[in-house]
C-alpha cells in the first residue's frame, strides 16, 4: 500500500466506525427527535468514509479530491455531534474532526 | 422524489450500468493489455455514479458537492472509453458524457 | 448487458430509489419515533439493492448468491413499511415486495 | 460497538484493504492476461468486505447473513490469489482466507 495513504485511511476506517455505531445508538435513544439530523450525517459520513479509503487503497486517480470532499462531510459531521451529550455522540465528534483534518492534509 | 434530481439521479444509474457493463466486458477482451485503464476508470465510475444517486435520492446536503466529483470521474471516464472501438466503450462513453454534463448542471 | 438480468436490475434499482426517499421522508416525519426500524430497514434496504444491481450488471460470479441476500431484506423493509400509513411508507412497500419476489426468481 | 463483532470487523477491513492493494498491483502487472479473475474477485471481495463491515458496526438485523455471503466471496477470492506468485496475491490470499474463516464462525 502506498505509505502516504496510511494515516489517511486509518483515520477513515476508524470515523467510518464511530459514525456507524453512532448511527446505530441514536436510532435507540429515547429522544430520536433530537437526533434526525445526527442519524442523517452519521449515514453520510460513514459511507463517504468507507468510499475515501477504497480510493485510497486502491490508488484511485481521484483520491485528492475524494478525501477534499470526505474532509468536509466529516467536519459537518463532527460538528453536529458535537452538539449532543451522548458518549457515542462525543466519540463520533472525535473521530469526525480527526478524519476531516487528515483529509484535508492529504486533499491539500 | 425531488423533481429537481429526476434527471440528474437517471443519467447517474444509466452511466453505472454502462460503466459496470464494460468493466465486465473489458475483464474479457483479448488485448487485455490496452483496457487497464479503462479497467480502472469503470469501476471507479460506476461507484461513484451509484453514490451521487443515493446522495440525490436521499436528499443529502452534500448532492451537489458530490455531483460535482461525479462529473470529473465521469468525464475522466468518457474520455478514456472514447479511445477504444468496442461497442462497450463506445457506449459507456456515450453515457459517461451525458452524465458528466447533466452532473455538472446539478453541480452549478 | 446480460438480458437475463433485466427485469431484476430494474425492480433493484426501483427499490433503491424508493428506500431512500422513504428514509428521507421518515427523518423529517412529526412522529419519528414509530418510524425508527422504518429507517433503519430503509437505509439497509437501498444499500443492498444498489449493491444486486452492480453484481448483476457487472456479472459478477457471486450474483444469484447476492440476490437471495437481497430478497431477505426487500422482505423485512417491505414487511416493515407496509406497517404504515405514510404515502412514501406505501409506495416504498410496494417496491419492496416486487423487488423481493424478483429477486427470489433469479436466485431459485 | 458490540463486541462479539470485534474480531469480524477487523478481519473484514483487513481484507477489504488487501484486496484494493492486489486489485492496484494487478491492474500494473506486465503479465495482466493471467490477472483478469484475481481483478474481478478482488473488487468483488473488497465491496462486500467493506459492505459486511459497515453492517456490523450499526448492528444489522442481517450482519450473520450478510457475513456468510462475505465468507463465500473471501473463500474464492482467496483461492484465486492463491494461484499467483506475486507478494500482493499472496498476501491477499492470506487476508481472505483469514476473513473467510472468521466470517463463517460469525455465521454459524
Amino acid at each position: 500500500m502506498n505509505q502516504t495513504y496510511e494515516e489517511c485511511i486509518k483515520a477513515c476506517l476508524e470515523c467510518m466506525e464511530a459514525c456507524n455505531n453512532c448511527y446505530d445508538a441514536c436510532l435507540k435513544e429515547d429522544h430520536i427527535d433530537m437526533m434526525r439530523e445526527c442519524i442523517r450525517m452519521d449515514r453520510e459520513c460513514a459511507d463517504i468514509c468507507a468510499f475515501a479509503a477504497k480510493a485510497m487503497q486502491s490508488n484511485s486517480p481521484f483520491a485528492k479530491e475524494i478525501c477534499q470532499l470526505c474532509a468536509d462531510v466529516c467536519q459537518a459531521c463532527g460538528d453536529e455531534c458535537a452538539k449532543h451529550e451522548h458518549d457515542h455522540c462525543k466519540r463520533c465528534a472525535e473521530a469526525c474532526h480527526k478524519c476531516a483534518e487528515v483529509c484535508r492534509e492529504m486533499a491539500a
